[in-house]
């Protein structure tokens, strides 16, 4: 591991907020410091400098172990959350597999009790199982091919139950696929540093990747990076950033989300160095409802020392045509252009 | 375009409002200022007073380049929001595409390997096979067509499953169509500048369509008109405006809502001359709780200044017969009558 | 109608409160004081004596005229509240309808060309025609009768695929009534005004009937009363009600809620004759989170003046056995026991 | 029982916090101070030292008495939270008896009016009714037993559309059962009072057993313990006890609940055998929003005075592997070890 020299804390008085809920814990100031210290929840030890909290897929960066098997299958959330090639792939295979195993039992229980009007086609005492078997699965039913036993007929009976309950299982799943609220947000793959009226700001830029509306959006931007305590040991700190505007109510074109650099940020005087060294690492949470379920939808995201420029702003996104209107060009927004810092 | 002078701006103390939330950045007036201007994210640029921002059905006025095909399609929500009829004919449609797609294919695999009791009464290969691809989607296999070779029975095998699929994805559609939480509000066609109280007063209506109840419903207006800056180019400034009541526990018949022009009001003397001159429109956010599935719902709405009826004041909407029972006319929410401003 | 005296509106301060979302209209003291004014959203012209505002059921006491068809209809609630009997009633109707159209249908398409294999057993041609149509509908499909010419075929096809949108349909509506969010909270059938401590209080008492858990439960009561302008005009007039306490986290056992009659309290020095001739009826709205689907659910009742007890008290509705285990009875809700005021 | 000892109350304005939403009912102190009694809704009346209030598995100990039928039963939510085992075999079981009926009516309508090509396999009347009914419900409809008669042809047209209702139940249960939102969050199985910076604190640590994302955890913890009124009768007191943090945006691993025992706690002082002579309980509330479906989730817990150890404190669950991985092991989580208190 190569040696950081992660960033002398900052005195905290400049970050520290009224606790508006709770009562000051008077007699400790330890206690009370704790208290205001920021912590998203990430906790203080993650001090390795090459990997980072939040992967760009929004997921955590944490291994769990000892997870118990029905905690970590997670049955439900994986076929919901799978891709739609991958979620069908697994339906037909599953179609399959019952149909095997239903068309081998058939067989053990004496392929002669299926009695088809045409036998021969099948082209032996399997596959006419394995159709009877698909027949009865989805209760097609067509009868050319019916049970002739009091075995056959009860394992018919139970197989037509459980296609039933199945097809009742994908027609869950596949509402909640579809119904499951997701926020469409597109990031701007870079975050910048420019120039933001007579400060610098450190900016990034979000839109809805598609046409359904989102509203009362809801951003929330924390810092994260090492810092040394007083007795030299790093450790990670965290700092809620103040935003130009952390909310809008509408949400029809691009969003860029500044960060004014003043005395009280804790990005202040920071260089791109600086970021670098204490492994700096920007985390982002949106909060928005969507408006076609009223849902409210959430989104993360962060941005890396590395995945910042400096001295470049964002370049616009909208143009305005000869009858006035208004569009808004979803490819621009990763555009930045040089700008000279304040 | 013709020539347009926006309103010149007014001194921002007048709606200047504390930050409660976070800190004020002390350093840097200029970043303070920007942080107290309100925005209710369509951002500054439009400028064109042709247009509206938002239209009468809720949505944006601003188009979108660039968005990837899934997004732009937006298939669920399409199905979702798309009127009924246009519903069922792309279901019907869907049906009747799918049945023809697989009779082709049975056709190619050889028609003659459907067997039917009475083949003569489908005038046609093509139609049989048709016949036979509906009653094995639907599953209703009445078996007097059957498949006669192993490649139609496992075309017939997939065919049904796919019948299946295709069903639960329709429940789901059609259950997600049903239980949509909607605000039916009707908003009055008009808005009014009346006498209210010892000042005046901008006022629209809004109403209730239907007869399920909405709770703890909450109005937000904001007004947006073109200002100019100090070096003159005009830009789109937005003011949440002070209502007399911003929210009703219960909303079981019209609601007037009122913004009290008095002296911190960005209206306070102006005419309507000045909001065509400076394209004014008043952005209107209703959130409400649906009763029957304790959902919150939304609806947007919009005012032009060429929506504003100026010394009218809005009729009565409500009857007491003599039996002393309450009853509200909902075709009477858009009556006004002459009314002389304070 | 008989003559009410209104009780004399109390001055303002009392229940004047503070705003803290909005600046005081401070040019306007008549704004100012209509911004004070508490309304529940019923509006102040609710001046019959006979009726309520809200009915026993939480329904709201007011009609409405010129609603659209579709809105007087809405079809999708209609079905997800009605009574169980009669929503499967109408299932029943419904598939017993269908089956008659389309049974018709076949008749006038030739019942000839539905083949059986024992007519005889039908009685007549539309008979077999009808349970052909429910085999179809069902997708049942046994093969016993079947379509025997191209245009019974198409409809077949045709009826099949509505029997399964309207199974998908019935499908949705099981599921949304099932899964509809409702509190089964139970009132004290009387109010009661009895001694609170070193005053007097106005108290309801109320449980849940079921045994899964509401948590997070917040009650809101208002009282609704008529007094006079100072014009002499009557006017109903609303009241928030302080409570000793609004929000408890857990529901367990009952909870009887007291509104203390302090000097402050609206109802101070009122007495039962007063209530009754200012026609004061106390709105309550109860919001709680369902424990299982973790939804918010409501809950509307109210008191009017002929449904307060004066001079009694609740009784104990819980018991300790010889165990220690509470058990609390439901039966007991309504008792109440002489009190003397303070 | 044995004779208990309830600590003493502790004078009131150690807890006492401001009320923010109400005015003080200043005529009557006594009113003021039950306003500030904190009372998570269990109520006062709770003084049996065996029980707890709060079960391991979060229900309520509380009996009902007098539950209406239906009430008690819940069908909807027994079905829903019900172990899938049991699940399943209602399930079965319904279906067994439902063919059981039905082929009982069968047999009675006349067995002879079925009509099988193979009577014999069935081993009498009643099974070839019971496989015929199965055909029906499960809508299969082979087509080799058929009804033969107008009796049961209406017979089975009623059953196959039950069979439709009861398979749409059953894809109303089993997407309920599935999307049923759950926190699975796991707590230490003891809680450990351990020093805590320059003081003590009572802490305990709680995990996300899954790998779905739970953000915006926030937990709630109060005190329950008996104390005596100044009359000497013992009564239940609740204490909102103060968190070193309430609430963190993200949950990817563990998290240590900490209340700092500052002067101000009303742990202040307290001793194990205090605890246990008070019979203190400690009751949990955890509130997050699951990230899969967007989705507000509960859980609760609780520590009694025998689940708190003293003395010891929490061991580290997590792990950095060389490559600089951080890893958290579930089975680490009651880990504590030897800690001197403050």
């Amino acid at each position: 591991m190569t040696t950081r020299t992660p960033v002398k804390a900052k005195p905290l008085h400049a970050t520290r907020v009224p606790l508006p809920d709770k009562l000051k814990n008077s007699d400790s100031e330890l206690v009370h410091q704790e208290e205001l210290r920021q912590d998203v929840g990430f906790g203080t030890r993650f001090t390795d400098p090459y990997s980072r909290l939040i992967n760009k897929d929004g997921s955590f960066n944490i291994n769990r172990v000892n997870e118990s098997f029905w905690d970590r299958l997670n049955l439900y959330n994986r076929l919901i959350t799978m891709n739609w090639v991958y979620f069908l792939g697994w339906i037909l295979l599953f179609y399959l597999a019952e149909n095997i195993l239903f068309a081998t039992i058939y067989v053990l229980a004496g392929a002669e009790n299926l009695v088809g009007t045409n036998d021969a086609m099948f082209h032996g005492a399997f596959w006419k199982a394995f159709f009877f078997s698909a027949q009865t699965l989805t209760t097609v039913g067509y009868g050319h091919i019916v049970p002739n036993s009091f075995l056959t007929s009860a394992i018919a009976a139970f197989e037509s139950m459980l296609g039933l309950l199945a097809f009742a299982l994908s027609t869950g799943l596949l509402y909640g696929r579809f119904s499951r609220p997701v926020a469409h947000i597109r990031f701007s793959k870079q975050a910048v540093v420019a120039p933001y009226l007579d400060v610098n700001g450190w900016m990034f830029r979000i839109i809805n990747e598609r046409s359904n509306q989102l509203i009362d959006v809801q951003v929330e931007v924390s810092l994260s990076r090492l810092e040394t305590k007083p007795d030299g040991t790093p450790y990670r700190r965290y700092y809620g950033l103040n935003l130009e505007r952390t909310q809008v109510t509408f949400f029809p074109n691009n969003w860029t989300l500044v960060h004014p650099i003043t005395s009280e940020s804790p990005l202040y005087g920071c260089t791109a160095g600086d970021l670098s060294r204490s492994d700096a690492e920007f985390l982002i949470l949106v909060r928005a409802t969507d408006d076609t379920f009223a849902q409210v939808v959430h989104c993360r995201y962060s941005y890396r020392y590395d995945e910042i420029q400096w001295n470049r702003k964002f370049g616009i996104m909208t143009n305005e045509n000869q009858a006035g209107n208004i569009s808004v060009d979803l490819n621009k927004l990763d555009n930045t252009e040089p700008a000279t810092l304040n």
